[in-house]
């Protein structure tokens, strides 16, 4: 056992400390379990007199972290500073150029340029793995490449953003507003400071675009998705979902068809029964139906310190074990350009809110619309007017099976109607995985 | 792409059948994923008449499966005979000496002769993959070796038999005894004709053997287990145990404290919030608990054609795309001695089931033997009597935490009463995965 990898890391966050620790302190079972010693050879971050509490005797700091990517006793870069452009982008890119692996929790940077860098690092040789990208603590890129890889994949469906599960299950729960729960989960740190990239749905789409190409052998599709977050769910949502036998959660999901690839994030009702309804709190995971091994349903941490070191370290791993297999599953040149459906050319069963005048004839015109729409109702429900709202009610529907442009089309009839107060809201139901 | 491994498989049942149609029908897929063309070259069965409706056009039958290891136009034996001995565990043998890599679906070979054979792959420099073996479809033996590998492990517990699932939510579902549902299970061909194997627990021995070897870098410990099955389990077990808000599943379940290894198969009352509660049917599904993961659940098919390919050929695709890493995840030179604590010694809580003739004195006198063992009682509840078995009535207790020695030693005082008229029945209590 003489072989050494040296592994340079940009970024000493949380993560980053965490994969420090497990590289320092499991230092002999990582050698026993590879064949090979691990060894942190240079850092790099922008604070570096920060007490950490991690051990770095001995290891080289460097003020630039593009200059990892150029030392000789580096031989894996490991990026861990984060976004889709800037230093994380030049630094991976010169990486791959001069031949070192590179690992990476970067989701938004293989979101956006994955194929570009799958193309570098075949170009090079050497390898290119972002589990930690998708999903904290659960190797699901691993289980599409490897535990999986004999399927053709039909779906993949997950919960895929821990801020906004935690915020729906607590909502869920005590029936409060979303601007409470998120306040709370400001306080708690479950949620950042500027929470817009977790409760618009940004982040579970870089995570569903990562997951979508890998399954599909297409070139990563950010721009082709559909992307709406959760910050509209209201308590009467929840209220109205658990009535009807349903739970509100936000979802990725990607399925090929005969018709093309659908590539979408938004709320979604979930039957109870589903298997996703059991998900709570920050917890992620993923459902993934492939041509031989059927459904397969994965759960476990979906961010957190130790979680996230842990799938970087076990592509360090693969790395040292001499894995060299394309970073995006298949070949580069063996990638297809994505075509992904539009979304209002789907069909699925909607949940429609409507808040109206309670006024003679209301029902009926809500109803010519949708009958005018071909839009088949399934449920309807008044609910009980609040006292402070007098003369107004709110009423939920949900539909059959209708294409999404039917529904949009109805909606804005609707709007139009001088008996509704407030802009109709639609949540798509997802009945299966 | 000119990189060619050649297959021969030995075995074509259900599975062997499945792993030729993704060999033979995608082969283009397979490639593009590995880089290299999977052939199959030759096959080995009992029947060499039988119309299997795969496609074996241009492929060699060898009448003796031993003689796949010879030849030279084989790369990678995939044995799928089956049985811990005989011409499976001859063919694996000769197989990695004669320098072939080896893929098997047989977890009675690797529980059994897991050691040597890795010690012999290793020896030989080809590689020994059982990820079919484990769970069928569900990748469980990648996700310790690939996916978690970054972790210390502390606790594994599995459903892991198809057959005893089914059964056990049928009963739960409908009320219905064992004999009366294994029975229908037979006639729906989810239970074998001799159904020992499934019901006594041994098929979920073997499998949870195989995971605490790799979990814990241990020599598979299959005589060390405990082992007990469900064919005790009644009707009024079900019943009692939805009263108190718990459901029976057989579980395999390895931990490691600091005391050692435990390593047992047996029912268990689940809590209905537990993560292996909602498993129903013929599903299998494990929960990992890593030092950096957290805990992992993943749920899947655990049988049938289709599933268990796909975890053969992930097997052969690791081959293809080089991996090298050792049988057992770490090298067999690194690998411990297993030592087993005795069930005895475990900790738990219990549930315990009395048949006891209706007379004053009964309780008092079941009472006292609990408390002369220290055995705390959590909730003790006596059913009301059948009207065919006048003067006798069922008591189901549950106990706090006790070593299980106690419980045992109270049990034989119980079984002495004069008031007891049947044998009393335990099941453990697992409250956490």
């Amino acid at each position: 056992m003489s072989i050494t990898l040296r592994i340079g890391i940009a970024g000493l966050g949380t993560v980053g400390c965490g994969v420090v620790d497990i590289i320092r302190q499991q230092q002999r079972m990582l050698a026993e379990r590879t064949g090979v010693i691990l060894e942190l050879s240079a850092v790099s971050a922008r604070d570096s007199v920060r007490e950490r509490g991690v051990d770095l005797f001995g290891v080289v700091w460097e003020k630039n972290a593009l200059d990892l990517a150029y030392r000789n006793d580096v031989d894996i870069v490991v990026e861990l500073i984060g976004g889709a452009d800037g230093v994380a982008y030049e630094l991976v890119k010169t990486a791959l150029t001069q031949g070192k692996h590179v690992v990476t929790a970067n989701k938004a940077l293989i979101a956006h340029h994955g194929a570009e860098l799958a193309e570098l690092a075949e170009k090079h040789q050497v390898q290119l793995c972002f589990e930690a990208a998708v999903a904290g603590a659960i190797p699901i890129v691993k289980l599409i490449k490897q535990g999986l890889a004999a399927n053709y994949f039909s779906k993949i469906t997950g919960i895929l953003n821990g801020t906004c599960n935690y915020i729906l299950s607590i909502m869920e729960r005590d029936g409060r507003t979303f601007a409470d729960v998120l306040a709370e989960a400001q306080a708690l740190g479950y949620a950042e400071a500027d929470p817009s990239f977790d409760i618009d749905g940004v982040d579970a789409a870089h995570k569903i675009t990562i997951l979508c190409a890998l399954a599909y052998g297409i070139t990563p599709a950010f721009g082709l998705l559909y992307c709406e977050g959760i910050r509209d769910i209201t308590a009467t949502d929840m209220q109205a979902a658990d009535e009807m036998g349903y739970v509100i959660r936000l979802i990725g999901v990607s399925e090929k068809t005969q018709q093309g690839i659908s590539l979408r994030v938004h709320p979604a009702l979930l039957p109870k029964s589903h298997v996703m309804a059991g998900v709570k709190g920050v917890h992620n995971a993923i459902n993934i139906s492939g041509s031989a091994c059927g459904d397969v349903f994965i759960k476990g941490a979906g961010a957190g310190r130790a979680a996230t070191a842990s799938s970087v370290v076990a592509d360090i791993m693969d790395i040292a074990r001499g894995d060299r297999s394309p970073a995006l599953l298949q070949s580069f040149a063996s990638l297809e350009q994505a075509e992904i459906i539009p979304i209002k050319n789907l069909t699925g069963c909607y949940y429609i809110r409507l808040r109206v005048r309670d006024t003679t004839g209301v029902l009926a015109a809500i109803a010519g619309v949708f009958a005018e729409h071909d839009i088949s109702v399934a449920t309807l429900i008044q609910h009980h007017g609040d006292v402070k709202d007098e003369g107004e009610v709110t009423i939920t529907i949900t539909t059959h099976k209708v294409q999404e442009r039917q529904i949009h089309r109805a909606l804005s009839k609707i709007d139009a109607l001088e008996q509704i107060c407030d802009t109709p809201r639609m949540i798509r139901i997802e009945e299966t995985v």
